[in-house]
C-alpha cells in the first residue's frame, strides 16, 4: 500500500528529547548499519508509545554501539481506541498472521483465550511482543499495543469489566448483523472475542449467552476461518466507532 | 469459526439431478477415499453454482472410481453480490491468501492486474481457480468466483463499465472513510481495486484522477498491508451494500 516514508521507523523504549541520544540495543544497531546499512548522520524516525514520533538521525558511537539522536517532534502522541481482542491462539503462523492485523488494525491490547476446542499449546506473549513491534513500526502506529498472557476462557469472562461491550462471533442463526449492532453503540470501549476453529463448546456457549455484556453478531452468510473473522469484526468496529472517519494528518491540523 | 457440518462438501461442474451419479475426477475420489477414508454410503454435500447445494452419498464404483449420487437439494442457488476485487499481484503465499479471503468474503470476480511497481510475476490463474475452489467448499459458499487472466493496469481500465464504481484505498489525504462513501452508494454493483505495496506510479494516479467513476477512499489514520486493506475494503462492502445484512438460513425460510 506504500509506506508514508521511506525512512526508517523505530520503536524505542526511552524517552524522546531534543538532542539527547538514546542507545539502541545491539540488535536494533545491527540492524541499522548492517542491513539497512545506514551511516552516521542518516535521517531515521523514532517513536515510544508516549512522546509522539521524532525525526532524528543515527550516530555511530563506536563500532558496536549505535545511538538515534531525536531532533524534532513531528507527529504528537494520540491514543489508539479502547479497543481489547480476545482470541483463541491457532497455529503459530496463524497466530503471528492475527496479531500482526490486530495491531495494524489498532487494538490497545491482545489477550490469547485457551478455549477447551483450542488445538494450539499456550502462547510465548514475548514473541508476539516482538511482532507486534515490528508491525507498529510498518503501519504508522503511534504506540504498541499489550500482548497479555493466556488465560482460560473462564477467566478471561471473569476479568471483563462488564461497563464494556464484549462481541463474539456467532453463527447459531440467530445474531444481528454486527453493523446493525455497533450503529447503535453507546460504548466507544468494547472488546472483541474469537472463537478456535472449532467453534465454542457446548458449556462456553452457555456462559457467553447468560453474560449481559456479551453481544452475538454475526459477518454475514459465509463461514469465516477465524483470522479473517478477526480482521472483518476489527474493521467494522473501527469504521463504526473507533477512529477510521478521523483521518489523522487533518486532525493534527486542526489541533496545531 | 466451526464449519456448519463436519460432511465434507465438494465442487463438481456436473450438473446436480436427485439420484443421477456424478463420476469424480481421480484426485477428488481419491481424496474422498484416502485422506478422509469414506466409505460407499457417507454422506457428502455437493454443489457446482448453478443447482443449489444437495445432499447426497458417496459411491465407490471400482477401486479408481468413485461417484457422488445426490439425494436431495437442500439449499436454493443464490447469487454472490456483484462485487470485483481488482489486485496486483504479491508474493506467491500472499497472492493466495487474498484470493482465498476474497472467496470467502463473497467477490464475484477476481482480476489480477499488473501495475508499473507491481514487483510479482504474472500470476496463473489455472493455479488460483484450485484455491478459490477450496476456499469455496469450505466457506458454504454457493459458487466459485471466476478468476481472470492478468491484464496491465491501465487495459483493466479501459474494460471497466463506466456505470460502475470503483474503489480504491488512497491514502494521499483527501479521500473521505470508505463507511462514508459506502452510506451514499447507489449502485448495487463495485469494484475494488487494491495497488501494489510500493503504492500506484505517478502516471497511475494521475489516470485514477482523471476518471469518474474511480471513487478514492480511505481506512483509518494506519498505514494497511495490501492484504489487510483487501479484507477490510471488502467487510465495509460487503456490511454496507452486500449480503451480510442478510441472514442466509432466515432469507431461506422466507422464500421457502
Amino acid at each position: 500500500m506504500g509506506a508514508m516514508s521511506s525512512v526508517p521507523r523505530l520503536f524505542v523504549t526511552h524517552d524522546l528529547v531534543a538532542g539527547q541520544p538514546v542507545l539502541l540495543d545491539e540488535k536494533q544497531g545491527k540492524y541499522l548499519t548492517r542491513v539497512m546499512r545506514l551511516e552516521s548522520g542518516a535521517p531515521v524516525r523514532v517513536f515510544n508509545g508516549r512522546d509522539g514520533e521524532w525525526h532524528g538521525h543515527l550516530r555511530q558511537e563506536s563500532s558496536k554501539k549505535v545511538s538515534i539522536v531525536a531532533d524534532e517532534q513531528t507527529r504528537k502522541q494520540v491514543a489508539t481506541p479502547d479497543l481489547t481482542l480476545l482470541f483463541a491462539p491457532l497455529k503459530k503462523t496463524r497466530t503471528d498472521f492475527v496479531v500482526e492485523k490486530a495491531c495494524e488494525l489498532g487494538v490497545r491490547r491482545i489477550q490469547p483465550v485457551m478455549t477447551e476446542r483450542t488445538q494450539a499449546s499456550r502462547v510465548r506473549s514475548d514473541r508476539l511482543q516482538a511482532v507486534v513491534i515490528e508491525a507498529a513500526e510498518q503501519t504508522e502506529r503511534m504506540d504498541i499495543p499489550t500482548v497479555a498472557d493466556d488465560v482460560s476462557f473462564f477467566e478471561s469472562l471473569e476479568r471483563w469489566d462488564p461497563a464494556i461491550p464484549l462481541y463474539y462471533c456467532d453463527e447459531a442463526g440467530d445474531a444481528a448483523p454486527m453493523a446493525d449492532v455497533l450503529a447503535g453503540a453507546g460504548s466507544i470501549a468494547a472488546g472483541l472475542l474469537i472463537g478456535p476453529e472449532g467453534g465454542f463448546s457446548p458449556a462456553e456457549r452457555q456462559k457467553l449467552r447468560s453474560l449481559d455484556f456479551v453481544v452475538p453478531v454475526t459477518l454475514g452468510p459465509r463461514i469465516l476461518r477465524a483470522e479473517t473473522a478477526v480482521v472483518s469484526a476489527l474493521t467494522l468496529w473501527q469504521s463504526s466507532v473507533g477512529d477510521w472517519s478521523e483521518h489523522p494528518y487533518l486532525a493534527e491540523k486542526a489541533s496545531s
